[in-house]
């Protein structure tokens, strides 16, 4: 199994990795090993997400690696645009083994690597990709369902500005058997390169525009929030005008099927609103446990790439 | 004696507990010990305060321990009050073995807990409580005058706002025979809470609004700045007239008793206006020792938690 | 040879000291030791220069130390300009073994260091010095021309700003036949007090105002970014205008010695407007190994100053 130089979509993620990373992944939960020892990661967040970062650092520090932390990158971006990413990748990669990076434009990740020293990781480029995000959702897929194959999976929300249910739909599309409806507005559908690409998998997909329609018959339920800071005003407007065809509630949840998974990248607004105690005793929620999942596959991810 | 699953508020230190962490912390100024080593502790702040970070980090770091760092964790804010932070309280205590949290609404930190799978330390919550702070505050207190009780306290400032002097009067009102002064300008009194909590420990307290009647009998004169960030400007105003009722300078400074002590959690602005030769030779001045005591009275504590 | 208590400006730099840190560069980036294990640093930066403080929090893991990071120091600063600073570094010298400081004031650091318990290293202040910069361009003209004496440099562009380009001329001055080329705008010209402590030194400058014209025969062209921030709308138009006189491109590429490099202290604009291809290829692009070289140069300053 030949090691990933860079890791900029997740295409790049054959079925032989991505199962050897799980395993990887439940013997780190089990045990940590210092396997980065003397190792530092750079952390280089032109967006900021706390919730990625943390996560990525965590696993660093974890694995007995350091960390040179970066919350806000815009100093670097008022260079000219493009020739400064290009610097500032070939200057930090002077100064860290492994540089994880979250931009605010697609590709961005891809031009880091041409010219970085060492390994880049994308931990979300614009409306791009975000790869580790893919990984660990398939690990939850996983490790909640037994299989990655033979699955109906419901992507809901605003699939037109969510990088994680493009990056997700490459990696579903490996595996045979499965099935994606695509839960938007009419004016936030998924993108047709994904579309396209699915179809050449011979991954069956269909559109909807109503949740009620698909929740008894999914068994994931995959849901993202509307990227308010993408879209125009008038297109949020037009989603909150269709809120109850986009929104898990108490109202809605018996429909769901009882081995099923409701999953999300975090953070959630309002497109979820479960009282607490369905949320902490509800196998069906599943989705604080994959963020949890989330420090463990990194982990496993960093090993496989610099250990 | 029983450990504290969390810190959210300083009604938790029992005098055992407190007498158990001063001993502590003398031990660890003499001798750094790695009881830490392998833990992390996530830094969560929703304000900046970059004092009361780096005491903590530096005390992590000390022990042995590594950090994940938020100087400004507005992101997690943006989504719907109340929720968020609980989901973030969730996520980020997957990554961490312990979390410090400053925020800027009262209560954060005990809803926090309530969802935390790991120790959540409340460094500051609103105009709440700041109990790692009233902490330093009592072993400063005991450090610079060798006792807990018998004490001539005056609090001098916007007590409305000030978390600091809430918390540290729960804890002077745990011990025999305190006094407690409360100096304000009348629209900035301490809260009602406060006072009778110190009512029921037989406290007894008086209110001031003068601070040069009080400083001839005072043992400790405990001043904090005016919180701007908290009051109206109208509020704000009125201060400023007062200016002279509520400073500390050269020129009310002899009136103040030869083994006294003036204290502030810092920063300061103008409230104390005394001379760098003052500052560095007078021993009453201690609030830059007990800045210091800070670092060491929380690598007691966070041994004390998680060691 | 005295070690330095604090590192304010580049005239501390004795060529005894700069040979040995040379040295302890060329050893350190072959084989990393790690000689200050249990050192904190604390990275107090008002102004975020990510560059800079991601080389010194490298320098400091990768020598076995631990950090404290302030990515935005902005809070402290609230406070009354001054007492501010003075507070703050005798608080954030309880916590740390050595301070970093960027500020955006002159003579901050210096104040800083009068009142500091731990070692200052000036890592830039407003329009002030930047001696660690004018290190790594020392250590870089050093490893790429083989002497410190018999230069001909050029300093090219916004030099009434430009913080680097002060600080490396008082260590130019230091060494015997060197002479110094100004090219700027001739409303943006060095400021007298280094032309003055130049021809002290006897170190020969001339001013120019277009850069074809040095470029047959400067040994190091050291080109600096138009520091937008500092100046006024209007001097940063006249800049604009003049373009071409300031600027490194394909077109008067050729014009340099072989045996010349271009420097620039990162990070830039416009002002070098060179091929990939060239800037990969050409040895006489010498910019991204200088900023490589400031990772090692700092890594042997620490390590003399706390090793």
């Amino acid at each position: 199994m030949e090691k990933l130089k860079h890791l900029i979509e997740s295409q790049q993620f054959t079925p032989e990795i991505l199962f050897y990373l799980f395993n990887k992944a439940d013997e780190l939960r089990l045990k940590t090993q210092e396997t980065l020892k003397g190792k530092i990661m750079a952390t280089l967040f032109y967006e900021p997400s706390t919730r990625t970062r943390l996560s990525f650092e965590s696993a660093m520090l974890k694995l007995g690696g350091q960390v040179l932390s970066t919350e806000n990158a815009k100093d670097f971006s008022s260079s000219v645009k493009g020739e400064s990413l290009h610097d500032t990748s070939i200057v930090v990669s002077s100064y860290a083994d492994v540089i994880v990076m979250r931009h605010y434009e697609d590709g961005a990740a891809k031009k880091a690597a041409e010219v970085s020293k060492v390994p880049i990781i994308n931990a979300g480029d614009g409306k791009g990709q975000h790869p580790t995000q893919a990984l660990l959702d398939m690990y939850t897929i996983y490790r909640e369902l037994g299989r990655l194959n033979n699955l109906k999976v419901a992507m809901v929300g605003d699939l037109a500005s969510g990088r994680t249910v493009r990056s997700l739909s490459y990696l579903l599309g490996k595996f045979t058997g499965n099935e994606i409806i695509l839960v938007s507005p009419p004016h936030l559908r998924m993108k047709d390169d994904v579309k396209e690409y699915l179809k050449k998998h011979n991954t069956p997909l269909r559109e909807e525009s109503d949740i009620n329609k698909i929740l008894p018959e999914a068994d994931i339920i995959y849901m993202v929030r509307t990227q308010k800071e993408r879209i125009s005003l008038e297109d949020y407007k037009k989603v909150e005008k269709q809120k109850t065809k986009l929104t898990i509630s108490s109202k809605n949840f018996n429909l769901i099927k009882s081995d099923a998974r409701i999953m999300h990248p975090l953070p959630k607004v309002d497109e979820i609103d479960l009282p607490v105690e369905v949320e902490q005793n509800d196998k069906r929620v599943a989705y604080f446990r994959q963020a949890e999942n989330g420090l463990f596959i990194r982990m496993a991810f960093l090993d496989f790439m610099l250990g």
